[in-house]
């Protein structure tokens, strides 16, 4: 009996979005829908939908001092953890627990898009930071929200943010011109 | 346009196939349905399905020299490639190209399963080592084959594979009693 639905997102730690995005974007073909702060580690996330379930997320720290801005630090740009979605992320846990699997979150937390998320430490892994998350409700209204936040923050206080998301933040913020209004960068 | 269709899998490199299945057949419930040698890096891989299309690859090298097994010297165990199923190999190898995207298989080899595959290289791509794949019409026959070969190496021969797996190996090789029921082969 297995409770793991699917391959959510693999998580990619980058320094510089846009130029993760010359392969992700320009390489593969692959296409920026939306861009979020996380609330758990700062850090900006870029999502890239594969086929209809699935996403690369690059994730650029904000802050020095996060788990995704160390984990750059000591160990360079490339995957940083695996995302499963889970129907019942509580009696997961508990499982886990019950096979002596050390958790970073032996709770659920409130993570991107307003999902239930936990991360399940790497030791206990062999190494894989694995995260699991249970879908809720609240997640249309929260993405919409954090998204507007990171869009206020990048337009109005001119926060340094990847060019090839900035079309959608303006896209965002002013629904009646569209995705792509131009190509100016931090003007 | 898009060719990337979805995460195939994700490949985590142990140096105990049996240990990892700890976590991720007793703690998360996933199950090994498939073990077979890699052809391109001295390697056995234990496949985990998860939900309809992805896997979980368990890679242990089985050669002190090979790509997978410096990797594991290097940084110890931990994912280690991510892998998407493409429409057209070529086509998409011949785009990244065009981006200037340095390639570790300019043209398409055989891989698990008798796919074609080609690695990208992650000094392109920001540390991400990414493989692309093309489903061919023999990998039902080309899979069956490898994993009996693999069956008759350690069953005959002794050699070690984790006990996880040693009940698909058995079934294998003793058709009346497990899952498959084709001809001997290999005498």
């Amino acid at each position: 009996m297995s409770s793991i639905k699917r391959i959510d997102h693999v998580a990619v730690v980058v320094d510089d979005i846009d130029q993760a995005l010359s392969f992700w974007q320009d390489g593969l073909g692959l296409e920026v829908t939306h861009v979020e702060d996380a609330p758990t580690d700062p850090s900006i996330v870029a999502f890239l939908p594969i086929g209809d379930s699935s996403e690369v997320e690059l994730v650029k720290p904000t802050s020095m001092d996060s788990g995704v801005a160390r984990y750059l630090k000591n160990r360079g740009p490339g995957i940083h953890h695996i995302c499963f979605e889970v129907d019942d992320i509580v009696q997961c846990l508990k499982r886990l627990e019950a096979n002596d699997v050390k958790l970073i979150h032996k709770e659920p937390v409130i993570g991107t898009g307003g999902k239930r998320i936990a991360f399940i430490h790497p030791h206990s892994t062999h190494g894989v930071l694995v995260e699991l998350y249970e879908l809720t409700h609240m997640e249309p209204a929260i993405r919409l929200e954090r998204a507007r936040k990171l869009a206020d923050r990048a337009l109005a206080q001119g926060q340094v943010v990847a060019t090839g998301v900035l079309g959608f933040l303006r896209a965002l913020r002013d629904p009646g011109n569209g995705r792509e209004d131009g190509d100016e960068h931090d003007g």
